[in-house]
């Protein structure tokens, strides 16, 4: 049986500078979590910091969805899980969980990004992945492309209809 | 004539620990401008740090979608401006974008924000919004109905097809 489970890649405790006047984790801090969690997708990946920088290739962000479900609190611990929702020649679709003990499988929140690879040796231009990312793309591509769909990728934001 | 440009919510610099090795201002942290931003909206809505205190309500961030354009280095100034996209008895829906003088009417980032009013005096529970501030939110309303709807309105994630 193929590991069926999206992988954590990050756990980290709620520091004291990411809590507003409640002690609840606030939004923009929700999402640098997750940032930090795709520092550790491109780990994975073969584009971690010391990649980058002997390659001269990067990762830029191009777009952000975040559903924020239940609050978080200082110096509790997060575990984020991340699931492959798809890539092409330069681009990768990623889909988050973040999660606590504390809550068991409800989620805290969820986020989807899209990202794009960068070659920063003459100025910055978007290119296709090195082979050996495009490759690892491709084998972390084979154990995810049989996950379900999350329930919040692909949503766009608007007001109940009444 | 009635004022036709989405008004500007917040100015601010952006500072050292926002940015990336790069010097450019990270994804996590066009979040936090934007966060801020919200505030400034909260202050003119009559749901600023005081009056939230005092009546027992806040503001919760449901759901937030994020598009970068361009970048933006440390110390420059951004400038956020808000239009309010619709609301109900408890929603506010947001659309806000980031501007530099360097970048001129081009925006770095564009943001949407879906956002709850929430009475916290038993606990926290989605209530509606107190009168005067649904009355304000009328009225912001009123100015911003004619605007166009932002490009980036309504926008889902995805790939682009082959």
């Amino acid at each position: 049986m193929p590991d069926l489970a999206p992988p954590t890649v990050l756990r980290i405790a709620v520091a004291s500078e990411w809590v507003d006047y409640n002690n609840h984790l606030r939004d923009s801090f929700y999402l640098h979590i997750f940032s930090l969690s795709v520092d550790g997708v491109m780990d994975m990946i073969g584009m971690g910091d010391a990649e980058r920088r002997a390659t001269k290739t990067t990762i830029y962000t191009l777009e952000v969805h975040l559903n924020y479900m239940r609050e978080v609190k200082e110096g509790e611990e997060v575990e984020v899980r991340a699931q492959l929702l798809g890539f092409d020649q330069k681009r990768f679709h990623l889909f988050l969980w973040m999660h606590t003990k504390r809550l068991g499988e409800a989620p805290a929140a969820t986020s989807e990004f899209m990202l794009l690879n960068v070659d920063t040796s003459e100025g910055a231009k978007p290119a296709p992945f090195r082979a050996d990312v495009a490759h690892a793309l491709g084998q972390l591509w084979e154990k995810h492309r049989h996950l379900a769909k999350p329930q919040n990728a692909g949503r766009s934001i608007a007001l109940p209809k009444k």
